[in-house]
């Protein structure tokens, strides 16, 4: 066996294109310069654009987890009451983050695997009004599942309520225009669709809901959004700048621009579908009922353990994905193409899948009662690249 | 003039060493891998032995200030009281921290330039002995002054109180050895002695101190200890590492392992010196009673503003230095010397201050009643090199 070149798959952090390695090595300006507050400006600009909003984009020094931290404790006042769907481990974050602050919180449980039903939300909300803002996931990385916020956002408008969305695997990913779908705050990450290091996050609040952050909330001091909107016209953060991840951030968004958002989002969804097609063919079943285009968790083909699929992909693919998370440990796998893939690599995870499903005793094309596609996987999965 | 190169002499970020910026270019593992595994434990054990601490160094993406509040949210329960030194925007910063999150606190205010007086801590600790943690900065960045940490440690030990030590701007550069001096905890930023981009915060905790963050504190979450403190044998972080960050820390640590930390130390003190003395023979004072050895605040000489010498030393010198800042701002220049300065860049900034000085109408070396050296700045400055 030849030498093996690692290839991510990961559900974040992703691949970082060669573009963005390149602005991380410059020699960054310092944070209190013109030169780094142009940046900065371009930036806030671009990442407004990208959430189609014309409201303010705030930019942190933290992971995901830390945006969203930064939505409770600016929205919520003590006292208030949430709704949460929970239906996988980033929604139970929400749910764990609320009790921390002593926030009291109704939790929608959605079966893992199963997306959340809006008529579900929409009884709960009517029903008590008092539960005032509706915490939600759009891309849930642990199962594999798009929930579908824009019906959400459409039931928290009538309503009268606010929604929040945790867009961390789901921007440059799906499309998600904040205003247009009247969402009131997104928060996400930089090391899946923006293709970075981790490291930064971000809080996009909608321009009707500017006032929403001001006033009485819970305790808050680094992650105070007051403090960010007073630095951002300065081209400032309120606490020090992660200058070389804002460099490459700027790189990101002129990849992005480049591309064009819609285009982005189409690419990600052939890849998507390539890859399930792929996978289907050799045997793996689709764990998500309504599946993201950012990740796509398996269940393996009968007689094939996930951990082993993890293990052969790693040792004689290069290719690191991800096994399941709490109650799905050892029972699926989580494919990650959300960022800088392309056609050749889900042709190349597809025929990795296969070939693992083969391997490890899987049914394959050709295998007795198999019920996949007679032209393999990679046959299918470019079936599905066209058709998409 | 011809072309002019850009040198930061900011108090942090600060310059990055080559090594550093090839090491932020790689591409990096996946954070759940073991690969980067082994790195995180690498990093954590070199922390500690930089701090000089059997305890634990919890490592955070976050800028200093969201290390701060950590300190403060893991420490402190509801209803506990505080003392905080506010000798500067970074002393006052811990009083704001505690503010947000309801805790009563003591201020001692020193007057900006001085350092604190160890007697009158002990003073007010021991007269009030609800007082149950002292929140101090070592190195405070905003004057240019050093407080005897080590004495307010004696002090806080023998009246079974707590000590809160910001080392933002001493950890790499001035000797703070955690155990040893008796601090319950120290917070750092990665962007100033240790030479890095920011965007990477630490806590360290003393091995005696170690019950100090369990049970009921502060609303906590994405700064919860006990979620970092249960990730950390595993080579885990509690939420996803900046992992570019990371492997850049690892080359900061074996460069300074290399170097040797005493030498790293004397290092500094040299530069500092040699500064101090450039810039008196050059016709400035020194704001700071006690001056820290990585940042030298400076009045400018009678007849010259300090905001014309900042923009001075950018345009004509490429160096780019900070003013003051709140009650300070248009008073006094900040040179910052830690991370990767030598002797080189000491002599470069004094012949550029001393230029300024004598091209702003400043009494410079050979003007009528000039107090300084007659040898010149850079004179003096390579006599305090070799004293120092």
């Amino acid at each position: 066996m030849g030498a093996i070149k690692t290839r991510l798959f990961t559900p974040g952090p992703v691949e970082i294109p060669p573009r963005i390695l390149r602005a991380l090595s410059q020699v960054p300006p310092h944070h209190r310069t013109d030169q780094f507050r142009d940046v900065m400006r371009r930036v806030s600009g671009e990442l407004a654009w990208l959430h189609g909003t014309a409201g303010e984009v705030f930019l942190l020094a933290a992971s995901g987890t830390g945006a969203m931290e930064a939505a409770v404790v600016n929205l919520m006042a003590p006292g208030e009451r949430a709704l949460v769907v929970d239906g996988g481990k980033f929604g139970q974050r929400w749910g764990a983050i609320l009790a921390a602050f002593g926030i009291a919180r109704e939790v929608l449980a959605v079966e893992w695997g199963r997306a959340v039903d809006p008529a579900e939300v929409e009884h709960r909300l009517a029903s008590d009004p008092s539960l005032t803002t509706l915490f939600v996931t759009h891309s849930e990385t642990s199962t594999g599942v798009l929930h579908d916020v824009r019906a959400l956002a459409g039931i928290t408008k009538r309503l009268g309520r606010r929604i929040v969305v945790d867009g961390v695997t789901s921007v440059g990913v799906h499309p998600l225009p904040q205003d247009e779908w009247g969402l009131d705050v997104v928060v996400c990450g930089s090391q899946k669709g923006l293709m970075l290091p981790p490291g930064i996050a971000t809080v996009s609040l909608a321009p009707w809901a500017a006032a929403a952050i001001e006033g009485e909330r819970l305790p808050r001091f680094y992650f105070d959004l007051r403090r960010a909107r007073k630095s951002a016209p300065l081209g400032e953060t309120a606490w020090t700048a992660p200058v070389s991840l804002v460099l490459a951030l700027e790189e990101s968004l002129a990849m992005i621009r480049e591309e064009g958002l819609d285009a982005v989002h189409a690419r990600h969804a052939k890849v998507a579908h390539a890859v399930r097609a792929g996978a289907l063919a050799s045997g793996y079943a689709l764990f998500a009922q309504v599946p993201s285009h950012a990740v796509t968790a398996l269940t393996p083909p009968a007689g094939v353990e996930a951990p082993a699929v993890v293990k052969r992909l790693r040792d004689v693919h290069g290719m690191v994905v991800a096994g399941g998370q709490d109650q799905l440990k050892g029972r699926i796998l989580r494919v990650g193409h959300m960022g800088h893939y392309d056609r050749a690599d889900a042709m190349a995870v597809v025929a990795a899948l296969e070939e693992c499903a083969l391997a490890l005793g899987g049914r394959g094309p050709g295998s007795p009662g198999f019920a996949g596609a007679s032209a393999g996987a990679v046959g299918a999965a470019r079936a599905a690249w066209d058709a998409a």
